[in-house]
């Protein structure tokens, strides 16, 4: 059986899966490789190690974390007589898939931007490597083998200290055509407006509808300053019954909701799959989402399904492994059109 | 040298057209075939006829009508020498591109739903068919030999008497689950917040930023009743400088370009090219469209263009032939996700 590495870098925590596909062709033989994988066929994570992310010690720092709790794992995996195909990496940051080069990243992690990754990993662990942004690994480990496992096309929402996701046809995610795509979380939401955003504009959807936003707009509209995250505000609304703790859930939630809706009007995928820590929020939330969604949807597309992701965060170390295989197989890269760098339009 | 017949249906036009692909391998051999065209290098239309649709007649009599219009331009080319490989339909309403069935469509087109349009079409022509939605055709055509020529990937809003388009990415149009991906119309807007919109939702884009919309607006703002079109409402503007005018534009495309900042920020495509009837109105309503997506796109992704069509009614052929080549060559499907009918998701 082969397995393929996947590793997921937070800002918070690093993680490092070793993957299964279960569809593969050849499952039960000891010869079978990348090219008998389905991976449409199912796949899970058999075994797991973590390390929190040194995030202010700099890219080295970074990358030497995880070539250690990786060579752990890649050592258990020969010690088993399991050879490792190769690794895919989900990384927080703009990733350009051609190169796997983290583009650009949060300040929080320091040195981020510019790190040659798949370079350097596949220098260090002496496997093939590739890199993808790390929601759209987490979307792409829905689509294959989570809640959008069997649907030809889905659209992932993440739903938490920001508002982001992706959008997964025939098993590729699309990246965009600077990395960027799936910050749904930048939207304009009527429910925002006036209020800035971190993107620099305003009244976009993640300052009304993210779990800091939920925080930052309880505080704002009078709410128990004790409270100081979203976890806070949920918690007031279900155990204390705080009315502006659950009028701010309901705005946060059916604001989302609406953005669902027309982002399924727009796009008519097969099914939205929602993630994230707010997804775990309860039902309060959950339907306030479906609500809005409701108000939106276009009586032909109003079947789509809304579900729960379901890998948590396996989800991403899947996506990675997989996204890998795609590449390995068709190394001019999934969707062509994702290589960076081609913003090139006919003058008239 | 081969050519592609591309047929555009719409409420009140039946345009037929014969396409060559300018960037077709063997371009000036007469051997050359649909496996030595490169649908990237550009696409014209050579020959042109058409005819108004008998839209209150029936299936049978717009299906009639296509007959013959395209007979005479195959007769035409076959007198020419010219060998025609095909034949790609762009059409009013739902398609479902596997079987070239209309799976719905407006009351205005009589009978129109339930057409097996490719089947009857191969039939009378004797020429193997493909049809899909004529907006979608219509980006494909800009996509691949118009505004978007060279992008990897493309966002085409049609404005005119609705807000629609596609997403186009590697040259495929994604059609979405059920055949009705590109309704940008149907996304929330503020400023058309407790409106009732046509798809029996209220608040989205389309009535307020529609041709019919700004007719509609204009005269509920309390303008010239003699005004009963967009056209109007447009003179009146720049003639007559009538401050409601003005204002009701203002907003309609500002309230367009809104849409279009988030659905970028949401996708991050190479370009965005604007068509339709409203693209043609002028810099006053460009200027507010400008504006309107400056306003909300996120500035890692405000150097994506935001262009005016190219090709006319043109793109509709092109783009149809285009899906014909394509799925000629490839009898799977373009988009296998594209297949109607997938609604699947695993229980958790």
């Amino acid at each position: 059986m082969t397995f393929v590495l996947g590793v997921d870098i937070g800002g918070t925590k690093i993680a490092v899966g070793l993957v299964e596909f279960t569809g593969a062709a050849g499952a039960d033989s000891a010869g079978a490789d990348l090219a008998g994988i389905d991976l449409a066929g199912g796949a899970r994570v058999v075994a797991l190690a973590s390390s929190p992310t040194p995030a202010a010690l700099g890219s080295a720092a970074i990358v030497a974390e995880v070539v250690r709790v990786a060579s752990g794992l890649l050592a258990e995996a020969r010690r088993a007589g399991h050879p490792v195909a190769g690794c895919g990496v989900g990384s927080a940051g703009v990733i350009d898939r051609a190169t796997g080069t983290v583009v650009s990243a949060t300040s929080s992690l320091t040195g981020w931007a510019g790190t040659p990754l798949a370079a350097v990993l596949e220098d260090r662990l002496e496997l093939p490597v590739t890199v993808l942004n790390d929601v759209h690994a987490h979307a792409l480990g829905e689509a294959l083998a989570g809640a959008g496992r069997g649907c030809p096309s889905m659209m992932m929402i993440a739903a938490g200290t920001g508002i982001g996701g992706a959008f997964v046809t025939d098993g590729l995610v699309w990246a965009g055509a600077t990395g960027l795509s799936g910050h749904f979380g930048h939207l304009p939401a009527a429910e925002a407006a006036g209020l800035p955003c971190t993107c620099g504009r305003e009244g976009h959807l993640e300052v009304i509808a993210s779990g800091p936003a939920i925080a930052e707009r309880y505080r704002a509209a009078g709410g128990d300053p004790v409270v100081t995250d979203a976890r806070g505000v949920f918690a007031r609304a279900s155990g204390a019954a705080d009315p502006i703790a659950e009028r701010t859930i309901e705005t946060a939630g059916y604001a989302l909701g609406r953005a669902i809706g027309g982002l399924v009007n727009s796009l008519d995928p097969h099914a939205v799959v929602v993630g994230g820590g707010l997804s775990d929020a309860g039902e309060f939330w959950w339907s306030a989402v479906r609500r809005g969604a409701a108000a939106e949807l276009m009586p032909s597309v109003a079947g789509c399904p809304l579900v729960p992701a379901q890998l948590g965060a396996d989800a991403a170390l899947i996506g990675a492994a997989a996204a890998f295989v795609r590449r390995a197989r068709s190394p001019a890269g999934d969707h062509p059109a994702a290589a960076l760098g081609h913003r090139v339009v006919t003058s008239s």
